[in-house]
């Protein structure tokens, strides 16, 4: 099979990839379109050192084989899924006490000892697998596992309907995030740092600015969401004593921070990863985020390596991959 | 008066500083023990710039005149008193919704704009002043801020009976929020970086540790209370996903941080500074706080500068000032 191999630091195309066999109680999916996160530009710049696999975790698909103790699932053969991407041991306190997300011992699909969606193939766990409802087209349901990053905000604070509140980073996170947390009832300002990084956002309906035109303390509520080490400098300055600040960037390398207005204003700091799946799901079948206007491009699966250039320029939402 | 003076970051002791004046709403307090803590160290390295003042906030003192529209307030005239350090301007949002501790006009007694307590005499609002019950010796009442501040964790996150609670440095600080978390029947453990540094807590009946023989994750609620930039690092090393870092700190200067975990692991930190007078002032009360043995030494005010430096010694706790 086709597919997109990261080793040793180096993507490469590999046209004839082996294709994976689906262990006891896993389906083998056949990837219908995938989506670049910046989490995979990342990776390769050497984010989690050590992955070396197929990469992407950002997908739907259609599940064409299944292990269940050796028999096959036939009632998932068929089905258009998407998949959760974290994949726990199922025994430790973590996963029977919160879910595999924070699973010691966890491989998380494409980005830990778990190939990815970056392939015309890939297994996963049938408990990991949600059915994507018949309105919902491949185009939207790839934002599946983005969307549910964006949800999990609401399951860690109360995002309260009267709260400010600003997004910096206006990409293709943020403006996910912007649109979650409007749908709080809550006024939304994203935040970036040119204008024309601003047209999509205003174009979406919300409110829009630049970082640096905001005063010190402005905002009760700040999702750092730039996916780069000076993000959280300018959300730090942003929110208001007492207010909170959600870290969503991940990034190779350190940051240089001042640190002091965390203590004195007493900010609340937390960081946010992976959400839930089937609410993401319900908001796409309801129409109530636009996913859409965030797609750029699309490229076949086997020109992958322009479709991560591509995705890596700034000013770039949404590339996906149709292998 | 005698008094210790910030000037252009020169520490003086000045035998002749002109004795306040309460102004409406103020008391006149005499001094009778004050405290010397990191931040007066950190204040006099520049940690807050542009500080001219007398210095200090840890006190207990003696009421001996007030103002009140002009009129003297009697009542309160030979109390035994502490005070809370934040003056707010009383009229704005945050003054009307929170208290003054986040006002952003806010004074900060020894601070911010308003004189300390290192000096014989200091003036303060009346509506500042706790009084001092009678079975709280001075040595003991002078903890009343630093006990607040410890005790602030608990008004800002649930403290578990059932958490592996740790405290990183075991400080001045450290040794009040160790004990603090205690009280909750939390099994605490205090981390410092040499065994001499873990015989006090140890005597108090704390578990103790060297935070480098702990494995990463190790805790679900990590105080960081170490008053340098190290330690934000360790702590976020040691608190297990989906765990909360109280960070206490400040000192001047930048940290270089990766700040990878705090996403991936989905902590939560929460900046924690002043906090309530009135539940230290009843531990103290209840003896439930062993605050005596934090003692190592008392100055006379005159040689206030020699107990700044005998403050900033490594290993020592409090050191007191008697004017």
């Amino acid at each position: 099979m086709q597919a997109l191999y990261l080793q040793s630091g180096q993507l490469a195309f590999q046209p004839h990839h082996p294709q994976p066999t689906p262990q006891s109680g896993e389906a083998l999916i056949r990837v219908r379109l995938a989506g670049i996160c910046t989490t995979d530009l990342e990776i390769v710049k050497g984010y989690v050192p050590g992955f070396q696999g197929v990469l992407g975790h950002e997908f739907v698909g259609e599940v064409i084989a299944s292990s269940n103790e050796g028999a096959p699932d036939e009632k998932w053969h068929g089905r258009r899924v998407v998949g959760s991407i974290n994949l726990g041991c199922g025994l430790c306190p973590v996963c029977l006490g919160h879910g595999p997300e924070h699973c010691p011992q966890r491989r998380v699909l494409g980005i830990i000892q778990k190939d990815g969606v970056f392939a015309d193939f890939v297994t996963l766990p049938l408990a990991n697998l949600l059915e994507v409802p018949p309105e919902v087209p491949d185009e939207a349901a790839v934002f599946t596992e983005p969307l549910a990053a964006a949800l999990r905000i609401r399951e860690q604070v109360v995002v309260r309907p009267t709260a400010h509140a600003a997004v910096v980073g206006p990409g293709r996170l943020g403006l996910l995030v912007g649109q979650v947390l409007a749908l709080a009832g809550t006024a939304v300002t994203m935040l970036g740092r040119t204008p024309p990084s601003l047209e999509l956002p205003a174009r979406l309906g919300l409110h829009t600015g630049l970082a640096h035109d905001f005063a010190d303390n402005s905002f009760d509520l700040v999702v750092e969401a730039t996916g780069n080490a000076a993000g959280f400098a300018q959300a730090l300055r942003l929110v208001r004593p007492l207010g909170t600040l959600i870290f969503k960037s991940t990034y190779a390398g350190d940051s240089r921070l001042n640190l002091t207005k965390l203590v004195v204003g007493e900010i609340t700091v937390v960081g946010s990863r992976c959400g839930p799946f089937a609410p993401a799901l319900r908001l796409l079948a309801q129409d109530a985020v636009n996913v859409g206007a965030l797609i750029d491009a699309e490229y076949p699966l086997a020109e992958g390596l322009a479709a991560m250039a591509h995705a890596a320029q700034p000013g770039v939402r949404k590339v996906l991959l149709r292998p």
